[in-house]
């Protein structure tokens, strides 16, 4: 067996802990501080009616996962031994990003919008060595319930849980938020917000080189 | 809000238990002693050249869980206020089922033939109240990494650790088993072996009668 090279995650998401920690590697964990609103809204700004959404989703998912790993790879100074992996995770409804919501209201307002609609999530990711970075994106479709009065109940009790708040698109698939969906297709850990499997497979020969 | 009706998991599986609490229900668990394997068989060798195979699995796992289910109320004794809940999960490859390996060696071997393809993943669900059994069955499709030097060390691993041991078509998606899976289509824990969302829309009635 090969000595791993270090490996750090950008990220202080726990749930993306514990999806790296499937992998088998070791890694620490470091912060990311990116302003994922202000790049994400002024690339979308640039969309033009016609033009494929999606494509231009993808490309920013993987801009704002870059960000976080030049942003991580910055603050830690000199790391250059190290890979560093982040990823960043956006929900798309028709032609529009959701986001992590503002407040209950606005989550309660997000998910009876998803409720009985087919939804795109995207996980973009980015490995940094060597002051290079290998980009990609992983997209997988979500479709929720419809909406009834045992949705409309869902919705309520899982919004009192708190646990959309932090979420883009205000639901975990991991979570209560489970409830919520009928169906997916691709990587339910794209879902999650990491996909393990290939990530797993593109670090190798970063971590074993 | 209406008081809960009591409610029986007849199952062992510490994985349903966890899914199951996702419903927010309150719950007991009950052990359900069958012999899957043997009305599996029983009913397989039943299947003609040119009979549609997954309809007839499709049969099998509503049965293995609604034998579940009796044997549950069975041992229970008296336990006529109570919901009993069932599942039974089964990976199906072409005309064959895969059960749980006898040993590392047939793990290794499954999730082999498993690599490049896609499989379906079967779970059919019972539920039992006042003698009566409502029992339905969800499909996913799984589709694993191709073979390749990756797969191999990963599946290797995999073994290694025993959990494809107790799990149907050797291979959990909720733990390293994530590894070998490429996508996903239908609903993720249906894969896991209990389809919390239907299931929690389809207790309703029972447990708020």
């Amino acid at each position: 067996m090969k000595t791993q090279r270090p490996l750090i995650l950008a990220s202080q998401s726990p749930r993306r802990r514990e999806l790296l920690q499937l992998c088998g590697c070791t890694f620490r964990v470091a912060s990311a501080d990116v302003d994922e609103e202000a790049i994400a809204r002024e690339m979308l700004a640039g969309h033009k009616a016609g033009e494929d959404f999606l494509a231009l989703v993808t490309v920013v998912v993987g801009r704002l996962a870059e960000a976080k790993a030049a942003a991580a790879a910055e603050s830690l100074g000199n790391a250059a031994e190290s890979v560093i992996l982040s990823s960043d995770t956006v929900v798309v409804l028709g032609e529009k990003v959701l986001g992590k919501p503002r407040d209950e209201a606005e989550a309660r307002y997000m998910l009876r919008r998803l409720a009985g609609q087919e939804h795109r999530v995207l996980t973009g990711v980015c490995i940094r060595a060597d002051g290079r970075s290998e980009v990609f994106a992983s997209e997988a479709a979500v479709r929720f319930y419809p909406a009834d009065a045992f949705m409309e109940h869902l919705i309520d009790h899982y919004v009192e849980t708190g646990s959309p708040l932090d979420k883009a698109g205000a639901y975990g698939i991991q979570d209560e938020g489970a409830l919520l969906v009928e169906a997916i297709h691709g990587d339910f850990y794209t879902v999650m917000g990491l996909p393990v499997a290939e990530t797993a497979r593109r670090l190798q020969k970063y971590l074993y080189a």
